[in-house]
């Protein structure tokens, strides 16, 4: 179903979803560890008490094959197709550095770059300067060059020789080429319009400027005197879940870039959580505002995953556990227990493995299952089957009585 | 797969399939009896025997979370997208009301109002009447106002304020806006046509003078001096099952609003049965006749799980269930048992939970299950795994060998 048609069912209703996003949650057996997932590995019993009660099955992020960046999980999540609404990396990046954008920017990502007299770049990377090297010399840039052509330029250094950035102003159009040559001994591309509209050539024509005044005030520096911008992406054209959906929705997260996504769908954010405690804490305090869909995401088991950490994964989940029963006391109508993807320690990165979801509710008691605990193979017995993760959030809607019927 | 592709693989043949439709047959844990489901509480030893036999599965209606209406359900039954094919809200009513519709026929619904001097609706329900007093306005109306610019005029009265009707000509447009202003206080709106096409302006004419004509009519009436109509909708655009899938096909149901959506996809149509016992004679004296498909409707299951009537509903399939025994000595090639939605007591109305639904087949021998009742849960194990419902039709055709093969 289209979000179109989901937008025609939508009620505004008194319920309350708790919707928590534990990152890269699921796993995949450990030749190390008994061939067991950091799930079935771990001690959790208020996730297994969950299991017996909800709704349980597993997830396709995207597709059957496809491992999702943070992006597409996220939009899946929250009931978008994926392959419909894709994030561009530019904007991905600016969010992952906490910068807030709005409608107006065109995001991009850059690396600080070495090139020759003669224009050639000998390297890409500019010998991985580090992060307070460019930190020193986003601040040469921002310092000098703050608009052009009444284009606000907003940067932020990254790590080693990486940054982001916008270009704000109501003109931009994302249909412009790069300057990266992507391999070293060429000349840095030119940017081009790709279409013939003027927002296209006006933007290309403020971005390469932007560039050759920046490798002017470079051109000292010993290793990066260049830049090489990709990624260029638009404020994406999505529909809010208040508008889909109907939806109070408030995000409660540590990392910006989740914080980013969930803003880009229309989600109220918080700030100043730290740890999962504070999250949960923030979680209680807001408990009695005004919002009807709380999205909780908790960051550690991703990152002990892409280190491949199995032990430490096992840890974080036994950890998590123990503050179910304070999210359960708050006595949410619906508790949604998922994750954006896979992120097994064996594969130290994303997967494509369907994750583990729990959909629990207190009004419309869920169909019984025979599951008994909160592992993926336990899941795979579950009676809501393997699903794509677009179809969570509708389920979500329907068990919290947000959703009218369908024709007559 | 679409339809227009199914029109390549079908295949006449003598094969017999009984489709047997039991309204709103799956339900959801109902706390006052131990959590179970209506099918879970239930003795059904012979539904329990086709379970063991059959290809078993769990069917989604329209889509995870989406709660149908009967019209989608049951297109989604015939095989046809029920988000691409949706029946309008004034030809269910005009069914369900009893009424035969044809291609030239615009259908709507309509409310007696009662409207002040200065042409203000103070009640949009005209005090709800009663189902008698709509009766003699409706004949008053009909007597006196047969037709408008050629354009033929059939109304039926309904309970209390309600009834419908169609307007009957070959060139009228659903492409109008609606009288009901939707709020007290307010006046009327005027029909207009939505697009500029001649046929929609022609009918926007006819429906307002229509109108004018019968508040002239009704002017003295103490309360209901005004009509207010809404859901205009032509005749909808669907190929028939002889179309697609070559079947001859039959309907027998109690209850005007199937026959009618039975009768859009190109069922022949059987009256004159009162009870389901009816229903099964009827199917019988016609299992001889030359038809190839047989849907047969059952209702009570549906209006019980919406009085909330648990103990009543398990009652019901204990009584159908005595009656399976009789379709199977008709010994059909395949036999279809499901559901177009499930009502759960629980939730006293449709809901989105999918339903069970068997495939059961004489001539290819379905794959063995572990399925040993006829309930959600345990069809939630079953071979066929949880499917689209538009997908039943397709396997019924394809084990009663009427499919060809695709490709080479």
């Amino acid at each position: 179903m289209s979000l179109e048609l989901f937008k025609t069912l939508s009620i505004k209703n008194e319920s309350k979803i708790v919707f928590l996003v534990i990152d890269g949650l699921g796993g995949a057996p450990h030749g190390q560890y008994e061939y067991k997932t950091e799930l079935e590995a771990s001690q959790h019993p208020n996730l297994d008490q969950i299991a017996k009660e909800a709704l349980c099955g597993l997830a396709v992020p995207v597709d059957y094959g496809v491992t999702p960046g943070s992006g597409p999980g996220h939009l899946a999540l929250f009931g978008y197709d994926p392959v419909k609404y894709l994030i561009g990396r530019g904007i991905l990046e600016v969010l992952g550095l906490g910068m807030k954008i709005t409608p107006n920017d065109l995001s991009f990502r850059g690396n600080f770059a070495t090139i020759t007299k003669d224009g050639i770049v000998v390297d890409r990377r500019a010998g991985r300067i580090s992060s307070e090297e460019t930190k020193r010399l986003i601040e040469k840039i921002q310092n000098n060059i703050k608009q052009i052509n009444n284009v606000e330029i907003i940067l932020k250094p990254g790590k080693e020789h990486r940054f982001a950035g916008v270009f704000r102003h109501p003109d931009l159009s994302e249909e412009i080429t790069e300057n990266d040559p992507h391999k070293e001994g060429n000349r840095p591309h030119k940017i081009q319009p790709i279409t013939d509209s003027k927002k296209a050539s006006f933007t290309a024509e403020v971005v390469e400027t932007f560039i050759e005044k920046t490798a002017e005030l470079l051109k000292d520096e010993p290793k990066a005197n260049y830049i090489l911008l990709r990624g260029f992406s638009k404020y994406p054209n999505i529909p809010t879940m208040q508008q889909i959906y109907k939806l109070t929705p408030v995000a409660i997260a540590v990392y910006p870039m989740y914080k980013g996504l969930a803003q880009i769908v229309g989600m109220e954010i918080i700030d100043g959580c730290e740890t999962i405690k504070d999250e949960i804490e923030k979680l209680k305090q807001l408990y009695e505002k005004d919002y009807d869909f709380y999205y909780v995401h908790i960051k550690d088991t991703d990152k002990l995953g892409e280190d491949g950490n199995f032990e430490g994964k096992v840890k974080k989940i036994e950890e998590i556990d123990k503050l179910i029963p304070e999210i359960l006391s708050l006595s949410p109508d619906v508790l949604v227990i998922t994750a954006d993807h896979s992120t097994p320690s064996v594969t130290k990165g994303h997967s494509w493995h369907p994750v583990p979801v729990a959909i629990w509710s207190k009004k419309v008691p869920t169909p019984k299952n025979n599951v008994k605990r909160f592992t993926e193979e336990e899941f795979s017995k579950g009676i809501l089957g393997t699903i794509y993760m677009t179809k969570i959030l509708p389920l979500a809607m329907a068990y919290a009585g947000k959703f009218d019927k369908y024709g007559a």
